[in-house]
């Protein structure tokens, strides 16, 4: 490992000096894109992913071969407060199905060619529950950052991280409120399917994190540590290694946005490897993604988690490389231009 | 062939007789959806689209291993008209890119493990111009839908037909306006790229169109006949053999649906087959879309034609299949339910 850390100060130098696209390469995959045989703009939103990815590679004929799906998998003490349809101990028996190869991402990154792999956070130590204290110590969100950090392959093409924790859609909803304001009540919604009762305490959850943790808000690493969790902070990691290895990824739904965000927040600029794979049935979602200035591929009504919009979105990501990598020129085809 | 036919009024005949989906299998799939290691509803409208394919391939557990892609081309008397940014000779180069594969929907079809085959309909002799006679006799038309009807793969388990035409949209716009009604100016688009000048052209085009074949209006085959053009027509033929050999359809764009529309038009029902694999960027699809009640998987502002739009759509279906028939229900994975 060239790169590490072992605070969150560290960790924020390591990503604010990580480097951006290859301007070259970009420059050389829209001139190619030019001389593809089609006419002007007629793979829509393809030709723009391509040439995004052209500069996250630094090659002008960027690839999809070597996905890789990261899941990662924690418990929450806030699960206390009554805000999940699910009773916890689900979150260790998905474990067990992602790796008997049952779950939903399994059968996602199959079809799509992704190595995936599956990261269990400490499940018999949840974090505590952040209405009544920090959820994480520091040396914990960091251990949580570095095993997200270290579970990147940087020789992937792309990555995709994805979640499992029962009551997580709450941690998600705080971070969402610490880094971007407004009611907690329009950050929350539904996960995994509570009702109106279970709606009601997963804003108050929030509502009181915010006012317990109010001294922490100005910092996005200490919102991490103190409304977030394990497998949320472990997203960020992977996420921030991504950027530093010009790894480009493809953001899933609102819990892997909400971590997501915490870095765009400590750093601007630490999302711009970041394309979002699709906009999630969860309430919050859009509005997160709006924050955020990114454009989802997919609109499907997913809520899943897991990564499971995202690996979805590879076989998007694979077409519009597949078509730019793969076509003839004008020339090389013989074909007359308009 | 067990079923052809050698006249349009048999076409429909035929088209009228095609049975249903398959009611149990489709009761099927939603039984073993709701047993499946998510929450419910979680995966969206992956969820929807695995039991109807199920329904249209009669078994609980749909696959998306053989796919196959058709791409029809053709050339048309109303280019005289001034309608296209591309002269007509590229259709021809166009069709030696296809057997080369250079073009989009190589890679697409590639990508997406789909059997793709290119059928050249007499592009040496083009459809009559539409604004100064019927674009084609009877016989032309039928054996149009013959090549179409006959290059589909029975055993495929989901049929994508796309086209190649330099200036097809006219026809596809005279298509929708006739049987949909609405002034010519709201279905015309800028197709591969023509000015305002040229759209302006178009819109005249089908005006004075469907002025000289009013009487013709009343019966979409023969709208076909008076304002198509021949791969249009042999999409219609393939499509209705999809829905007679119950084999599920993804529609591409505006000109496949244009085409595809005919069928629902003359036998309401013939469509229930098909799936809208996107909304493209051309002017009317979305129009069109709507008109047949069909919600597109994918907005992605693409307007190529050649069926890319559905072709990329396929990895949606591919995503959406693996889930259902390959992932664990709560039983077999021991997770605890909601």
């Amino acid at each position: 490992m060239t790169h590490s850390f072992s605070t969150l100060s560290e960790f924020r130098a390591l990503l604010a000096a990580a480097p951006g696209a290859d301007a070259d390469a970009m420059a050389g995959a829209a001139a190619r894109n030019g001389q593809l045989t089609k006419p002007p703009g007629a793979l829509g939103r393809l030709e723009d992913l391509a040439i995004w990815f052209a500069g996250w590679q630094g090659t002008d004929r960027p690839r999809c071969e070597r996905p890789q799906v990261l899941v990662f998998a924690g418990n929450h003490g806030v699960v206390a407060q009554g805000v999940s349809a699910f009773p916890a101990e689900v979150t260790v028996q998905m474990v067990a199905n992602f790796r008997a190869g049952g779950a939903a991402i399994n059968q996602l990154s199959r079809a799509f060619g992704a190595e995936m792999a599956v990261h269990a956070l400490e499940l018999e130590r949840p974090t505590k529950d952040f209405t009544t204290g920090p959820a994480m110590t520091e040396a914990e969100v960091v251990a949580a950052l570095r095993t997200g950090w270290e579970a990147v392959n940087p020789a992937a093409d792309v990555l995709v991280t994805g979640e499992m924790g029962i009551g997580n859609t709450t941690p998600a909803a705080a971070l969402a409120a610490a880094l971007f304001g407004g009611d907690p009540s329009g950050w929350v919604g539904r996960g995994t399917g509570v009702d109106d009762a279970g709606l009601a305490r997963k804003a108050d959850a929030v509502t009181r994190g915010l006012a317990l943790h109010a001294g922490a808000l100005g910092d996005p690493l200490e919102v991490l540590r103190c409304l977030g969790g394990r497998e949320l902070a472990a997203m960020a990691g992977a996420i921030a290694r991504a950027r530093v290895e010009r790894v480009p990824v493809v953001l899933d739904g609102f819990i892997c946005t909400a971590s997501a965000a915490v870095l765009e927040r400590a750093v601007p600029g630490a999302l711009d490897h970041c394309v979002a794979g699709h906009v999630s049935a969860e309430g919050g979602h859009s509005r997160l993604l709006a924050a955020l200035g990114k454009a989802p591929l997919l609109d499907l009504g997913l809520r899943l988690g897991e990564g499971s919009g995202a690996a979805l979105a590879l076989g998007i990501v694979k077409g519009a490389l597949a078509c730019h990598s793969g076509m003839a020129t004008f020339a090389e085809a013989g074909v007359s231009g308009a």
